[in-house]
């Protein structure tokens, strides 16, 4: 769906389906909204979480992916030994008003994971990105992190359509207008 | 906090506790740390989400105001008679990266009322609003409208300092530092 050469992944930490069920869901549908390629969750395994996204990817379309990873951990170390590079989002991160024309250039030519937190993200995620970035240095949430640098690294995303949707809207100021496709 | 002359209040419609617990705490967190002034919610009382919101802003500064609103309908008429001007944020509306600089215009001169949905939103707030603006036509997340147009209304928001705080970070690349003020 993207046009990017270069992959763009969303993890997120440490989720928990009783507490967190409906945050996790709101940052995979923005992960797909905004423009990411795949989103990966790590935590407890949830099976109705990844069920839910697939039944908004065949009805709105796109190439989306959802999967759910075991060893969160191993997994980056991973992919740094692939030359991905590596975002933590956390507010204890540099601004991202300032990172992110740095972060456009490497969008050019590396696979980017975007890495968001869950309760308390173990040290070690920080040691090992390459960068800690923060959306403002202020408490607020994982859903608008991930929406704001998927929104500052393509910002067109929001006019594009999906391919292969089953309905779309015809935007109005008014009413609600759905096509059949 | 906000160096606006005219208001900018968010509206949540419809809260329910058990169910929207933090996404209803993520959307006002979003309000506050994106510079709106004020932040109402409809649906079930919820004494603990207000208490909580105080307690990051007694900690994290500012003068972001969170209440109760028990007769939303009401609420949304009397501020048009105020000549407020009201924007209903759904991904049927308009969609924002068209309408933005017509909303920037308006904060010049008038309060703004972003108002964002809960499960199915009432036809009236379609029909009453000034203007049903979608942050593209996808599914997604309130949390993340939230962000999109108060970032898109002042970029400068996620650098300002909120005056009497109590701690405040300094943005690292690597690890955690917070400075107790």
């Amino acid at each position: 769906m993207t046009q990017n050469i270069y992959k763009l992944t969303i993890l997120k930490l440490d989720h928990r389906p009783e507490r967190d069920k409906r945050i996790t869901t709101h940052c995979a549908l923005v992960s797909r909204a905004f423009g990411a390629d795949e989103f990966y969750f790590s935590g407890i395994e949830d099976k109705k979480l990844i069920e839910n996204i697939n039944k908004i990817k065949k009805t709105w379309g796109g190439d989306f992916k959802i999967e759910y990873c075991k060893t969160p951990l191993k997994f980056v170390k991973e992919l740094i030994l692939k030359k991905w590079y590596v975002i933590h989002l956390t507010m204890y991160g540099l601004n991202i008003t300032k990172e992110i024309e740095n972060i456009k250039k490497i969008k050019k030519n590396q696979n980017i994971l975007l890495i968001v937190g869950g309760s308390k993200v173990p040290r070690e995620y920080y040691e090992i990105a390459n960068c800690n970035v923060a959306v403002g240095n202020q408490p607020h949430s994982e859903v608008a992190a991930i929406s704001i640098v998927l929104y500052l690294l393509d910002s067109n995303q929001l006019n594009k359509d999906f391919e292969h949707s089953l309905i779309k809207i015809d935007p109005d100021s008014k009413i609600k207008k759905v096509i059949n496709l």
